[in-house]
């Protein structure tokens, strides 16, 4: 039975009503009825192959939420209609050393949900029943979709470099990434310091928990903030002053990056190595923390702003995205 | 009573015979009759005033071991006549967060052994007497000395980014640090690869416990580790290819610099988020670090190759370590 999907045709193309075949169902697949499917910039980086890789027809969308109306023969643990989600991942080869280790995200044959498979922007996707995560009763399925791949991607690292109700924690970016960091910082119990360009999200971002704000295009609000912080999370893709991001961090802090700003970063070796700053970067998340990132919702209620609309409106959900308009993750909705 | 030293009396200076009158004993310090000094290239770089913060006459000299002489009125914990080590650091604030969580090298207000105050090159120094740390009697005062700062340099990050036995690890450069730390990396039970630019030092680091040594200098060959390493410490201050030793990172490693190359570092942020690597820098250790580090050492039988020298020739040792020479770390020996 073929699937209607929505694909964009060529490089930078519009979305367009799209038919595939998927085939025989995989032993270990599921099919899942799309109800909700998040835009990542992720998408728009794969609809304009930036990273040349993509492949076309691409169906886009890697933040879905639905239920299971197929299994193939091997798949344990889930039931017929019960409510998974998906996210950037759809299958790792499970043996090697960071599969065993719980980090199935840096497996080095990971395939991915919408880079060569068709991804959620679709009645219907297929996925590893092993990447297909049950949903808690209490999340409910809109709010689930963008924490599969921006609410992972922020949380792993606050896992990683043990965020607790003692840190000082700086989120560089406020956006889809960005806002999800603040809600769930808030439920760590850490302090927050946002950083932004955009003058209107400095004002939500307190609203979003936020314990201070910092106008990220002046130069001297950022010198402020030097040896305050102890973990900095940057969710863009810009080019940044590194420097002063560094220098901001407190002795043993670490800047991650989430975002892949182009070109070199430039980084004087002295201010890593005085005060043993480090930076790194964070790559979505393993299986564990995908769980561990919807427990933690659902027991902390914590609720993505969301632009619910219907799927038909992909293409005005893409542009409002390109836009740096959407407040603050636009979800599409099967209806 | 005045101290008989070695100072630079002005920028890149021979040390010369230099008298000077220490004042009264701090009530927190100690006087102690130096039995041996090590040379480090930091002492090079403070004769030379590389990092502008040279004050002259400038006594060099920061591994340093030999027996308390005097104490002064509160210190606590050390007999007249024990052996102790000194290391970089001669004092700290001790109320700070990093000096409260025992990183008293990342203290703002440090004061290091040698700058501002007259280092080991003498036949006494004095420092705070909790940076006086009691020498095993299973090591020897000549092991000890290099072990103060060379030691805990290797040894801090070690423990920081729990090396142990399943641990693969790569140490660049194999000189006064690099061979110290290829000779704990063995006691920890690590697999351990040794990059050096030195044919002749490349057949000794096997010597030294090396598993693999890798001709630094030869492209191919560092590419050719690419996925292999847990951690690489970098002990070198040249500009190194950092995309190749980034490469050489397995998932989630990182690259440690010991060492301060000049100018800016240029790293790919996309080699950073995939594969979750990371570049940090770390700055020799704190004091449970040091007494650590003379604990691995006393029980494992660590044995620094030393060149040994009356403290008369200490002008050739530094002319032998500016030229390189040196294998590998250069002891004086008050006679």
């Amino acid at each position: 039975m073929t699937i209607s999907a929505l694909a964009a045709m060529e490089r930078r193309g519009r979305l367009e009503p799209h038919r595939y075949d998927p085939g025989e169902l995989g032993a270990s697949e599921v099919e899942i009825a799309v109800t909700h499917c998040g835009l990542c910039h992720s998408d728009i980086h794969l609809i304009d192959d930036s990273w040349q890789r993509s492949t076309y027809p691409l169906v886009p969308g890697h933040e879905i939420a639905g239920t299971i109306v197929a299994r193939g023969a091997q798949v344990a643990g889930l039931a017929h209609g019960q409510r998974v989600g998906v996210g950037w991942q759809r299958g790792a080869c499970l043996r090697c050393g960071p599969c065993l280790s719980g980090a199935e995200n840096l497996c080095a044959e990971q395939e991915a949900t919408c880079l060569g498979h068709a991804g959620g922007l679709a009645e219907r996707v297929r996925v590893d029943a092993r990447f297909a995560f049950p949903l808690p009763g209490a999340l409910p399925s809109a709010a689930a979709a963008p924490l599969m791949c921006g609410g992972v991607t922020v949380y792993a690292p606050m896992r990683r470099y043990r965020v607790d109700a003692n840190s000082r924690v700086g989120v560089i970016g406020v956006g889809g990434l960005g806002h999800l960091a603040l809600l769930m910082l808030r439920a760590f119990g850490a302090e927050t310091v946002a950083f932004s360009s955009s003058p209107d999200k400095r004002e939500e971002a307190r609203a979003l928990g936020a314990h201070e704000v910092v106008a990220s295009d002046q130069p001297r609000e950022v010198l402020h903030q030097a040896g305050r912080l102890d973990l900095i999370l940057s969710t863009v893709h810009a080019r940044l002053d590194w420097t002063s991001y560094l220098r901001a961090l407190r002795p043993n802090g670490t800047l991650v990056l989430l975002g892949m700003p182009p070109g070199l970063l430039q980084i004087p070796a002295g201010l890593l190595v005085t005060g043993q700053r480090a930076i790194a970067g964070s790559d979505i998340g393993g299986r564990a923390d995908v769980r561990d990132t919807l427990d933690l919702a659902a027991r902390h209620r914590i609720a993505p702003r969301l632009e619910l609309m219907p799927m038909a409106e992909a293409n005005l959900a893409v542009e409002r995205l390109r836009q740096n308009r959407v407040r603050y993750r636009a979800v599409l909705e099967n209806g």
